[in-house]
């Protein structure tokens, strides 16, 4: 079973290879949600996303003289080629064929190839079992695997590490790799800290399979935020979750354009749609019973100046 | 005459009031760059940009009991605006009829009552100074004073005590202000720091000024880079400039428009026209001999998620 001492000893292989990134305030968002918010910013990690940190981990420690393959909706399949690149092997990455230009272009600047495949139709699991058999590539998966979930945990225990007194940490949730972490390195720090989850409304598998008491698998998820499109989530990811998360909100599509344009406007930051999640349940009111001090992941910011804008073009503002 | 020590006597009165903003580094700039750049973030300034440490020192050391006014063509009447309501008092800010939208509603948003001029045919400066006599108030200049140019070096002082052996600072250039601040700052620390000024190339009065050796009024400019029109330097910052700067560089309105859509996809950052001016001219290759590590001042970021994507549009990209 997966401890803090996992998440330390992760934090240990990727000191210097990842970046330790900054804790932002905002006395405008203070004011907003009514309590004190700290904005962990993963959208300033290398590869633009927390990905990076599980993926360099569990590559770190893997076979892998033949190479690295994963399957990705981006942001994984970017980590996974820059930590190929960092460990002088080749690297493959399935990619969905609507995964936004920006996301490709930089997966293949890492010197990655991208496979394309169809988000709809293909199960990306077996295409990639498949080619990583044919070419005796180690297969980096996007959350299910123990030392990815360490090494995503790493974000908690920076910003623990930073900030004293948190009462809540509000996470983004896809496959429920970086919620299972962080709640792994928050638990080894203090019981205490309530861990809220937040999916997107139309892909709140994880939400269901917490209410079903069993992993829930989802039609495919149509929602901006193509980071949580996963229909069902991790066998392990989710028997973590279903131990040390406390609660799961959801967030519509135009919460998360309202955030979007709240990050950019007001904290000068660019945030894509799944990694404005958490920020949208709080500025739109999605969690009860706010303590004095919230630690809040902003998972990723990969995103292009047009389709940002075409998202927020119709959203709604916060304002004081 | 000013020196680092009115610039440190500013910082000790600045402490708690303005946020010490992050120096932001990036491998992908760096390699572009070829040298190691590091970014001084005053768009994570309160207010968004570097203004409010200049606008609240000064109105801190005046009389203000009927309150501060300014002429501004937006984050100066902001920084004015907050730095009042800090301060208990009321405020006035004439502002062009064209500045953005957001400028003109943050600076209502801090309280202040906006009189609107045109740009192209309105003296503001006579037009504030009636104002200000009919109600007693006091006007904070947007860049030439003393307390104001005091206050705009503690970016530098903060970016020189951050990161060591800096051999050049790279600083937007508008009415001079942060030039000059910085330039006393960076001369007070150590004398061998190259100090390159950036203004577009539709507004480069101070590049015209430093040449004729005197202060050279232009027609009003037309430039994307809306902070850096002033059609003529400030007596007081044209002095300190011509005695400290090593050299102006300028910039297309493209490569600003370049360096905003880099600053956004690659750093994640929102930066504006006029904040962007010393990036550009790192990543527009306008500066020669650069040293091993230089220092670039990212002066503002107050702009409308319609605006940015209107002028980054059709802008190229850097890539490696």
């Amino acid at each position: 079973m997966l401890t803090v001492t996992d998440v330390q000893a992760a934090a240990a292989r990727l000191h210097g290879v990842v970046h330790r990134t900054p804790v932002l305030r905002s006395r405008t968002l203070d004011e907003l949600v009514g309590t004190e918010v700290f904005l962990k910013c993963e959208n300033f990690q290398r590869a633009g996303a927390f990905k990076f940190r599980g993926a360099y981990h569990a590559a770190s420690r893997a076979p892998r003289s033949n190479g690295l393959l994963t399957y990705s909706s981006g942001n994984h399949g970017q980590a996974v080629a820059l930590a190929a690149r960092e460990l002088g092997v080749p690297a493959v990455v399935l990619m969905p064929s609507d995964a936004p230009q920006s996301k490709r272009a930089a997966t293949e600047g890492y010197g990655a190839e991208v496979v394309p495949f169809d988000r709809y139709t293909d199960d990306r699991e077996s295409l990639g079992r498949a080619l990583a058999a044919k070419r005796g590539m180690t297969i980096v998966p996007p959350f299910d695997h123990p030392d990815v979930i360490a090494g995503q945990g790493t974000v908690a225990l920076e910003l623990l590490d930073a900030v004293d007194a948190l009462g809540m940490l509000v996470v983004p949730v896809g496959g429920g790799g970086l919620m299972a972490g962080c709640a792994i390195a928050a638990a080894g720090a203090r019981s205490d800290i309530r861990m809220i989850g937040v999916e997107p409304m139309a892909g709140d598998d994880t939400r269901r399979s917490l209410a079903a008491g069993r992993g829930v698998t989802l039609d495919v998820p149509r929602t901006i935020a193509d980071g949580q499109a996963a229909p069902t989530p991790g066998e392990l990811t989710f028997a973590i979750n279903q131990r040390l998360v406390d609660g799961i909100v959801v967030v519509s599509d135009d919460d998360l354009r309202a955030a979007m344009r709240f990050a950019f406007e007001r904290l000068k930051v660019v945030v894509e749609p799944s990694g404005a999640s958490a920020l949208a349940a709080l500025l739109s009111a999605r969690i009860d019973r706010l303590p004095a001090r919230v630690g809040v992941v902003v998972s990723g910011g990969n995103i292009d100046v047009e389709r940002f804008a075409e998202l927020c073009g119709q959203s709604r503002t916060f304002g004081l």
